[in-house]
């Protein structure tokens, strides 16, 4: 079985030199970000991917259908600026498979021209932040300043740190590919799906990319995904996880 | 080593367009819906499936008998009407194992035929449930109206969801072959094999697939369950789990 | 990298038609009792087998000399009738490994003409036991009223159950070959390493097999063995098991 | 995917008889053992492994630059003598990565002409302790009068015990390719970086290799990894691990 399967929904070129990742992580910020932003731009879904290093699962939506677990690979295009968006409802499962998938990523990312790649998540402190800040981390040092300029904060530096799953790994491994990596960390209690720090983060994003969007639903939109949440959970707690078990 | 080892029992034709999938899982409803029909209905055991993503382990008969712990396919015909059966003892103890069986499970399917799979489960709720609704899912939109008209509810689908393990992955990855997939989930506390939920779910089951079965001995079946897991997990506490221990 | 390697310390002819397991298990009594059968009758050890499918660590002996973690197969033959040992360390530590590693023993066994097993092991009951029964299962339906003559019971059957690991999966891989298996586990609480649990296994195995050794001994070795295994359980404890971690 | 990436940084003849692996471990001993010859000498970098079989993950540095989670090969040569060190932020995150990595490492030891390892780390006993002793193993007998001379205690191989890891199949597999292993492991609580530890290992080691450094700035070292430790632990418990979580 092939480690994933990327399927392209259109054909033309579509290629774009910058490509934002906000898969699921920390308080969901990144996600949310991404998310957002997609939203807000009208952008055009070009390709999923599956694998067997997601959870092996379907997603039901709201009518009943089931969605195999999955990312997405999302396009937007406006005078001649293009961008590429990374999101999706799951990570791998398992450490060898965050590898596997970073470099599909990267394979993907290169093939459609990707010179630099914004991975988004949150920065969890464990306390409610009044004026969130943006960590940052690079994969490059030439590329400080400029995150720098666009308020991104290296405070997080002083403590050292890891970034882990695949905002860590595209940075690390596209290193290795000449792909610059910039790691944007919206700081937050990690209690909540956190429009404050969501709203941090974009602005910097915003100053990096020239992407300017509209932050006014962002807050319905973290409380959408706040209580989508709670409802998995609820279901799930009250389901119990699926044991796998056995009779004689 | 393979990762499936598929031992067909027969060689002549046994082409059905239907495969019932009954897997151990929540309240094991899908397995004692599975088992009493192909009890009920004599269905004849045409394979075995054993492979090194379950769990490493026999199981042993009433009689001192062990058998590896496999999967079955079961066929029934009637009238130039015949279903398949996917049932046994074990799922897939990895996430990636999972992936694995359930396209080797959809290449038997094409195989032999199948255009639809019925995936039965329950779904836990935590309390005791006096009438169990028969939560439903479909992987494609158009089988809706079918599984709503059979008593199919959609309700779960407003909280969103996820199915995990075999039942999920048949309807995820079948779409992509163009196998219709349809999942049933009886409601259940969770905490006992529920023939009450069985019987709802069978009752939906007949509706939509014409195939009509005695309820009567099902909460028997479902006693005889109860006492067999009893058993076991009694016997595996007084044991303990084989922990695969070193001595120097 | 292979997923076992086998490296046998003679090359002549060493068939033998029966082989005896003895990992390490259940209250050690499997391994107690093959370890003091090759003791007393003075078997050579034959082979090695090691597999990055075991526990990664070596065994550090009295000396202080490192062994990889590995198991052993050990032969003795007396007038014509010869027998072999599979003893170690270790079991695999993943469900997989276990079915991988099942197949490698199985291929040895073929090899070297094996046509019947006997898998050692405990059966614990959580409380001491004053007349230790040895509970039993077979993969053939022939091999029982041989085993209940030699006064092996099947009691334990009547509540179903399962044999977990490489003595599960010898009998139950086994049988696809034609190979016959007997599992016979001695009573035990689970708590020690039990020498009465083992001096019955060893008399069943002493009728089934005809060979015969000095029971006095086997105390004294279930001591060792205890003694040895707390000098370990103490040293990890003190020790921690080595996490595997990291600093920035 | 490759099992390991291995990139050399010079091209040069880069051939010595001796390897000293110092990996994370009990109270990092092994590893601030070797971090310090490796600064005291002014040792080179020669070489970078990184893997899928480590955490999925980068380090930040105090600059704010992402470096992929990695392991490192530095060398040293004065008078014609040349030594090779082993050290890095991780090891394998799974049982079967430690036996693939291993073998990695061995393969470049044997290209660079290595004869001789020296593996590093700690022994924890779980109380302060006064006068560390440095307890050893080796893989042939011979080594053993060596050692002893050198001071290396064997009193932990009374109650036998395992060396789990990288040091541990270094010379479990080391063995078998002919070349020469010493474990050496400080005695120490376990609870802290341990310079004490570190400075009767440091003593032992350099009576075996010859080579000699400066002991003086071996407490300042043990506070600076202790504080990065106690950063990122502080830093990690504040951001929680990232799960890798989905959502609808």
């Amino acid at each position: 079985m092939e480690h994933a399967r990327v399927t392209f929904l259109r054909e033309e070129d579509i290629d774009a030199p910058v490509l934002i990742e906000g898969l699921p992580g920390i308080g969901h910020v990144g996600k949310l970000v991404a998310d957002h932003l997609i939203h807000e731009l009208g952008a055009e879904k070009i390709g999923e991917i599956s694998s067997p290093h997601f959870p092996p699962q379907v997603i039901v939506d709201e009518r009943g259908i089931t969605h195999l677990a999955s990312n997405e690979i999302y396009r937007y295009e406006k005078d001649g600026k293009a961008v590429l968006f990374l999101v999706g409802d799951v990570q791998s499962n398992s450490a060898e498979g965050h590898y596997i998938l970073a470099e599909h990523y990267l394979d993907i990312a290169q093939d459609l021209g990707v010179g630099r790649i914004y991975a988004l998540g949150g920065y969890g402190v464990g306390h409610l932040v009044e004026n969130p800040r943006v960590f940052s981390a690079v994969n490059m040092e030439h590329l400080r300043p400029e995150v720098e300029a666009a308020g991104g904060s290296f405070e997080n530096a002083r403590s050292g740190g890891m970034i882990v799953g695949a905002s860590g790994l595209l940075l690390g491994l596209g290193k290795a590919r000449g792909i610059e990596g910039i790691c944007l960390m919206g700081e937050t209690s990690g209690y909540i799906v956190d429009p404050k720090s969501a709203e941090s983060l974009l602005t910097v994003l915003s100053r990096l990319t020239g992407i300017e969007v509209d932050h006014t639903s962002l807050q319905q939109r973290a409380g959408d995904m706040e209580q989508m949440i709670a409802n998995i959970q609820e279901a799930e707690e009250a389901r119990g996880r699926e044991e796998l078990s056995y009779i004689g």
